[in-house]
């Protein structure tokens, strides 16, 4: 099996390596890897921050394992250069429609959360976020000048029913495998393409009667999220909410260094990425926590590569490495991204 | 001095009247008070939410004491005819584009957090939401049918230069009013709409040299509210992240029971409510909190009235009844509404 390496910037190519090692040592020579620059790291060797190899590589492989892309060096370039787009553009271009964020923590880290440790401890979430549509991608948009003579942003959110029932069928599927319960988060109250939303989630819900089906507007979400997150099983969102609400979650339970997730496409391949960005102050200083990208690495051999047992024993290693004391600076330690790896290989 | 009492639905009316017996007690024959209906309440006596009888009360008012909307009774009617619609009418109707949401601690209620004490201690910060632009009204917005033959939802997102410079100087002037710190929360990286947005705010901190401006992404700060919100001083975003941000915040401060707010004008009318909802499982039975409404009177002699010290009084009112123990149901007590509002008057 083929796995495309897209380091990308800042911390991505220290978190990721140690998450190739901790798969050749699982999986042996079973798996090719084949490594392209993304982001900023793209756009200095390539001029583009996607150019045509990195894609084809992409959609090539069966699986792509992501660091991180975000460059100051690049904040000044036109929208279409920067660093962002790439990850923009993989979704968009390989169909990853399905955006799965697990939140739990980890005991051993209980003291990492800005939550009551009894608040804390209860989450147990997962948040599927919808990739490819909203006003991430609709058109029209643009910066135009008005009949007033001003300058006017605009965007358009839209979503039609085949990209809504698409991703609700992942939250039911995704909550039938878990406790049974589904929250679809939407701001039904004001926008119309959430009153569509709502509509066709409730439609798909008639496949899913095992599943117990909730809605809450967007705004209640973001307090229930800190009120009391242990409430939710799984929550499945449009692109924008669930960018807000995922990294909200994600830092309910502690540090963002330790949460991975994956972007599927219809036929279960997907891109695997550490929720948190490039952190371009600690690059390169063997500061970062590569346990995201490793249990990004986990979810990949669940998910795409069909390994659950390898997936399993990542898991239960980096859940021993971090009992045994393994803890990176923003964990409160000062083992290095390299002493990270080994204490999750040493386990396994 | 004329203020509109609106009391809406579910608890609205019951918190609204302890809001007005503070406000009698501290000004006397000084204000005249007209009710009307709005939300729910509206349509069932009179066939709309914001019937034009109402909409003209709240057009000749100095200020408007706003309780709550939404009522489970009006789930199946047409958008137009919900509650909700009557405070989006209102918001458009009057212009009431700034809306400045305080979020503090106050340090009786530590227990009500979700978050750590030190870390809810530490919050201190007012949210400037833009309240009549953005998603919420642009247009055109609707459900139609596509070309393939499918339902779909749109809605359109944008804000012209005059907007986004209105809003922002509201910022920059509560900014310098407090710590002068001012963050503007926006998603530059992906919408054209906040591309515009950040410009601007750019242009027009160069008025306001003495206070330190910092931009952030939406994701990121809803993360940020919940790891460290003792960084922030004043937050500026748009209508839809602010609508958000700022409940998360509340939740963050604890009860929601507590929190205020103020919609102003470019003149310094206001509409002025409490954040939580109209909380129809607890409508009629004396259960809720009033503090909130109680403090949004406060900031109506504040910013509306032109009497700060009546403000003042009122808010050292409050605290002195919480710190003699005075605990609505939200709070961990037992005292009713009426009794809430009387323990604010025997500090008066
Ligand atoms: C980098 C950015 C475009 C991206 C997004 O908004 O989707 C990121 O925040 C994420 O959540 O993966
Ligand atoms: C009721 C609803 C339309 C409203 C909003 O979204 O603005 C509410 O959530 C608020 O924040 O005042």
């Amino acid at each position: 099996m083929l796995v495309a390496v897209l380091p990308g910037d800042g911390i991505g190519p220290e978190v990721t390596a140690e998450a190739v090692r901790v798969l050749k040592a699982i999986c042996g020579d079973t798996l090719i890897f084949e490594e392209a620059p993304v982001g900023g790291a793209a756009y200095k060797v390539a001029g583009h921050p996607l150019p045509p190899e990195t894609l084809d590589v992409a959609k090539r492989a069966d699986a792509i394992l992501f660091g991180a892309v975000g460059d100051p060096d690049c904040d000044r370039l036109e929208r279409a250069l920067r660093p962002e787009q790439a990850i923009l553009g993989l979704r968009k271009e390989l169909g990853l429609f399905a955006n799965l964020r697990p939140a739990k923590l980890f005991p051993e880290l209980v003291d990492a959360s800005a939550l009551r440790p009894e608040v804390a401890r209860a989450i147990d979430l997962v948040i599927v976020r919808e990739l490819t549509g909203d006003v991430y991608f609709g058109t029209p948009r643009g910066i135009r000048i008005t009949e007033a003579g001003l300058r006017e942003g605009y965007d358009t959110m839209r979503y039609d029913e085949a990209e809504v029932a698409r991703i609700a069928k992942v939250g039911f599927e995704t909550a039938r495998a878990r406790r049974g319960k589904l929250c679809s988060i939407d701001k039904a109250n004001v926008l119309e393409t959430s009153q569509l939303w709502r509509d066709v989630v409730i439609e798909t819900a008639a496949a899913y009667p095992d599943v117990e089906l909730s809605h809450m507007y967007v705004d209640n979400a973001a307090m229930q999220l800190v009120r009391n997150p242990g409430q939710f099983d799984v929550i499945v969102t449009g692109n924008l909410f669930g960018d807000i609400l995922s990294d909200q979650a994600s830092m309910c339970v502690g540090s963002i260094g330790m949460l991975p997730s994956a972007s599927l496409d219809s036929a279960g391949k997907g891109l695997y990425e550490p929720i948190h960005g490039s952190a371009p102050d600690i690059a390169g200083q063997g500061k970062a926590n590569p346990l995201a990208t490793i249990l990004s690495a986990a979810m990949m051999l669940r998910y795409s590569l069909r390994r659950p047992a390898e997936a399993d024993r990542i898991e239960a290693a980096v859940a021993k490495a971090l009992a045994a004391g393994a803890r990176s600076p923003d964990l409160g330690g000062a083992m290095t991204t390299r002493g990270m790896g080994e204490a999750v290989l040493t386990e396994l």
